[in-house]
């Protein structure tokens, strides 16, 4: 499907349904309102799938992995050649993202969307390269705009394969080295924020480094003149493979009516330029957790989205939607397997 | 087992097998410190159980009712016979805690701890009564010196047959109609604060309840002069069968390494109690979530624990404390499932 048509597709949620779930809260047995999140978050479900009392059979957590050119300005903790190392890791179950996502019952689907090292073929891994690894944006563009649409297409197209498949839930993970640096500058882009409230340490840079970081985005943002209400120039000047293909994915799952639970700083990041390109998405997605790097709640403020998590964690990868999709799964089960007042037997309130 | 044997057996955290799992947590594929509280909720799972890697094979949610004396002053939005009808829901699987323990996969035990009615058998239901119901508080105490010492050894019972049957980590939950005004004065008590500070809408009383509430709250600190260093003199004077309940298996589940989740503030007040008797006991807890109940963040700093969820929930059953059995549960598989750097070959740091 075309990335145009996708986001045609892509609707207000259904408020009617909504109605139904909200009544059903109030019918089951607890006090109005006393599961807090967990009922607005059911709620919410029933309005993205149009289902009353939705269930998730199936949960997908996407790690999308990409390079990034601007590692060159020294960004990063981290050499570029744990990229690779570490989506071989994720296929070999070994990384954070592959316990969690055992643990809360979901598959994860690995993309290599712009590694800078050609990986061994894995029957694991999906290879949708648009390039190795993007150029400096402290020098110039990441990509070119033709890239920046066919990441988008590219990460469209993996989901709607997943949709496929099976796909009830879908979470978003990133892998990159030196990813955090796009990000914030997509960020500060958006926002109009300075890069030193952005910017944070990422996998833990030290004090130069983070000077250079700051330097970097400063220097991505006056070089490249990214246009801040165009999603598609954002990805293209700023950007990278794995957040453009992330946010093709959160268009397309949007476009089919399922929940997206976005981890932390790279995938908001990618949220944003969803956004940018259909302003309805934003109410399909889920904010999975508060990230320890710096600017994240300011790139919530924006998509106006609340996190649901608070675990001082910034490892990416997903691991903090992993958490969070078993709580959106909770909340789904209360909907649909609590007993009513009526059904229970029990009295309600006293007036 | 005698209670006084089960707090002589309560002992502190073994730091050397923390250190073990400190060590390994740095040298998993991520960088460190990257995974927040998970890094630290399982070193201090470690620490609890004595094994470097530990492994939650059973999950018990208990769960402890009993009915309040204190309900005459309407203090409650719901009459006292809702406490047997969600007893019954709990025994049937409708309620929102038998929802939430299946999601988890942790068995729910209930227990009769002093219910007003007599509920009707049930292979699922444990009768351990103390009492049919507490004295009202406001008027005097709740229970006799000897009630309160039989609810601490009841509930310690409790739990240790489950341990016996197996339980790797339990979570505490109540039932009660009127129990956040016997927790509430529990808290007033030991920390000092007045009764406006702490007391809230519990299940959901209006403004003139809530003067009741507060009113009923002042009458039995005044009435009943409560030792507040003395923790079967709180629970004898201001407590719920169900609290000291609790408090016992918390008691007993520390006694025997294993790591207590505590729900809201029904649970918190019994923790407080069980940390009055062996502050050891303190290192055993983990605290699951902020409940909307007015006061619970003052009980958690006295108790010095910082909660892992904040979902605007007020429910209790046990709902929040089996939500972060998931989280406790992610944290130990990320400890022992995670490849090494060494193992995976990824690259380190550059330095």
């Amino acid at each position: 499907m075309h990335l145009e048509d996708i986001l045609a597709q892509i609707t207000p949620l259904d408020q009617q349904t909504m109605q139904t779930a909200r009544t059903r809260q109030g019918a089951l047995t607890k006090p109005q309102g006393s599961l807090g999140r967990l009922e607005e978050l059911s709620i919410q479900m029933a309005g993205i799938t149009g289902s009353p009392r939705p269930r998730l059979r199936h949960k997908v957590v996407l790690v999308m992995a990409g390079d990034h050119g601007v590692v060159n300005e020294g960004v990063s903790a981290f050499p570029q050649e744990v990229t690779p190392q570490m989506v071989a890791n994720f296929l070999n179950g070994g990384a954070a993202i592959n316990v969690l996502a055992r643990h809360v019952g979901a598959r994860v689907v690995v993309v290599d969307m712009g590694v800078a090292a050609d990986m061994p073929p894995h029957p694991g891994l999906q290879v949708r390269k648009i390039a190795h690894a993007t150029g400096n944006i402290a020098r110039g563009p990441a990509m070119s705009r033709a890239q920046a649409l066919e990441c988008l297409q590219t990460g469209a197209q993996v989901c709607l394969e997943q949709i496929q498949a099976g796909l009830d839930l879908l979470a978003t993970g990133d892998m990159g080295i030196g990813n955090t640096t796009p990000s914030a500058a997509i960020a500060c882009a958006v926002t109009g924020r300075p890069a030193e409230e952005i910017a944070g340490r990422g996998t833990g840079v030290d004090d130069r480094g983070m000077q250079r970081k700051i330097a970097a985005i400063r220097l991505a943002l006056e070089t490249n003149h990214p246009d801040p209400s165009d999603g598609v120039d954002l990805l293209a000047k700023l950007g990278g493979f794995e957040i453009g293909g992330l946010a093709g994915a959160i268009l397309a799952a949007a476009s089919q009516r399922r929940p997206v639970v976005i981890d932390g700083f790279i995938s908001t990041a990618a949220a944003m330029i969803a956004v940018l390109l259909a302003p309805e998405a934003r109410h399909y997605l889920i904010a999975a957790h508060t990230s320890m790097e710096t600017g994240h709640h300011v790139m919530m403020d924006w998509l106006q989205v609340r996190p649901l998590l608070d675990l001082q964690m910034r490892l990416g990868e997903g691991t903090g939607a992993a958490l969070a999709m078993s709580l959106v799964e909770a909340s789904c089960k209360i909907l649909d397997e609590m007993a009513t007042f009526e059904e229970a037997g029990v009295a309600g309130k006293e007036t």
